[in-house]
């Protein structure tokens, strides 16, 4: 899509991704972009590449945007970052700010993920003979549910565009490698009982009380910590969502509780399932999967991802990461795959959202040197 | 308020309180008068009234009617029902069945409690040189909040329209006697937590777990039977809503029961209070009383009582009531009251809603005798 073709609705505000890596963060932060809203932000980030990047082949497929090198290197890595935020909470437009001592960007998204975006937009463009050919995709969706994310699309759609060695997803982990990530599965946990007036509830069946034991086994529940690649994969199971009954003077005939379980990458979700069940066992509930996703093991052992965690250098820190993130469907593609960017992920969706400028600066040179930037 | 001053919307239907008693049963039934919409059946009360019972005193007060003789008599009986309903559950309008072998009145409003409603109009209509004197009431928003229930307006507002030495509310009792009443509390339970990604649940606090031990000691609890005056009340603790929790991959920071407490009339509602905060000692939770009112003690000693008593017989059932009633209204002004009403309460509310035709005229007989119709 070239420039005279953008309708003339809202002009499209430039990037410059040559510039200095905060003010690139700063207005792509500006361009707000919840989940449905990221026309305009793929729109600048598709006209900051062809503009700025001619060595890249680039495609726009919906509101993502895929550009890619074909140097004919014997491996590729994709790079992949999402374009979309959860809802603004009167924390645009972003701010530069100093906390305890160092300069932070402020804003919505600044650390899921614009900045991340920021760095992959930038080294995009500076990264003209990388070691490796390179896969960029910006994508959209990807805070609501997955059947609406575009990579669930285009994997299904168009799975060659996803192909490679290698995938590094730029969600916020304070730059540091996190590997991999648990699974995750939600269960509807249902009590029957039989209504009946509460001033008379002998003749009734209270499906309230029925959640006791179960509430009683999850507050007792040990969760197991898998050990995998040296990280520590720490399991969670946990009602989290209740709700029951129909009136205040009425004995409940249903109850019931979302449990969530967080099972290690070790566990298929068919195991997931038998060991909540089993967890559950004679407990007068029903249960049912209502949602489930398997989760990615760290492939850190990968010749690419050796590659990679070498280019990053000894000091780099190396964790398991805990929350569900779209490296497991690159993991269901046989691709292994890390997250990695600037960013601390405990203010991810919180309304105080910031990312240090320092952490910017360092993930564009890490990556810059692995990418052979500057060389 | 004269027919000429009626709006023109709607025509009010005409009611023949002195024709059969299940026509007239069912022509109430089918002026459709759910909480907040009982004008156009108050209306046809009133103009029953003032077309058919010239010894009656009639008031209008909202959309309650209030008809009383004034004969001098030594002692005043006050006989109410409300007007309105239940939402309607595609059980409009009435048809008459056979159920059981026996001839049936079916329909919303046929039990709770427009066959009442049907005996009371008649006998209002007939009974014109009572024993005692008289005051029927007619009244609105039973069925709702405490707080818009006519009587309570007319109690605060106008309490001499009430008084009177004894009182039955025709609610359905099997045309049996159910005396006094059970007293009613509810309890917001609160468990509070600390937020936290449901990843990583070790930095939060589970909320809705909290409420493990609290269900537990409720399904446990064995409720008391309070016996007075050789009635049998019985208990009621229960659970009877529950919610918690803010997304499915949010730990919860905070959950709730709704718990109701049904006490015998022997316990004030301070002493109904302490019992369920000491049940739920050593909880991690916050209790609020969000709702409650004192039960009613049967009062079957009074002097009305036993006459009214011995008007019905000795082959009347006299049972407690467990569900509160408006009888603890009047228990609150001193005036000892009683529920007596053709229909069984176990069908009050269900869509299934219907009346035994004997019910009705069994009624009108055993209320008649004691008024002295036909004398």
């Amino acid at each position: 899509m070239s420039t005279a073709d953008t309708p003339a609705t809202a002009p499209v505000p430039a990037l410059d991704p040559r510039g200095d890596i905060v003010d690139l963060a700063a207005a792509i932060v500006d361009i707000e972009s919840v989940s449905g809203n990221e026309s305009a932000l793929a729109d600048a980030v598709e006209q900051a590449l062809r503009a700025h990047a001619g060595h890249l082949t680039v495609q726009r497929d919906g509101d993502t945007v895929i550009a890619r090198t074909d140097l004919g290197r014997p491996q590729r890595v994709l790079l992949a970052g999402h374009l979309d935020t959860v809802p603004v909470a009167q924390n645009l437009p972003s701010r530069r700010e100093e906390r305890d001592g160092a300069e932070v960007l402020w804003g919505r998204g600044s650390v899921d993920m614009k900045g991340g975006v920021a760095v992959f937009l930038q080294l995009a463009v500076l990264a003209e003979d990388p070691p490796v050919d390179l896969t960029w995709v910006f994508y959209d969706h990807e805070e609501v549910a997955a059947a609406d994310n575009s990579l669930t699309r285009i994997a299904r759609e168009a799975p060659q565009h996803l192909m490679a060695d290698f995938a590094i997803l730029g969600e916020p982990t304070s730059a540091g490698v996190e590997a991999g990530c648990k699974g995750t599965m939600k269960l509807d946990v249902t009590a029957r009982g039989k209504a009946a007036h509460s001033a008379r509830d002998w003749v009734g069946d209270n499906a309230i009380h029925k959640l006791a034991p179960v509430l009683q086994r999850l507050a007792d529940y040990q969760a197991r910590t898998a050990v995998i690649d040296g990280l520590q994969y720490r399991e969670c199971l946990n009602a989290v969502l209740a709700d029951g009954g129909v009136a205040g003077n009425v004995i409940p005939d249903r109850a019931r509780l979302t449990v969530n379980y967080r099972f290690a990458p070790d566990t298929t979700p068919a195991q997931a399932e038998a060991h909540v069940r089993e967890l559950l066992e004679g407990c007068d509930v029903e249960i049912e999967v209502t949602d489930s996703a398997a989760g990615a093991l760290p492939g850190l052992d990968t010749a690419p991802a050796r590659a990679f965690l070498a280019a990053l250098g000894d000091g780099v820190r190396i964790d398991a990461k805990q929350g569900w993130t779209d490296v497991a469907r690159f993991s269901a593609l046989g691709i292994p795959a890390v997250n990695y960017g600037p960013g601390d992920p405990l203010l991810c969706h919180t309304d105080d959202e910031h990312v240090r400028v320092d952490e910017l600066r360092d993930a564009v040179a890490t990556l810059g040197r692995w990418l052979g930037v500057g060389d």
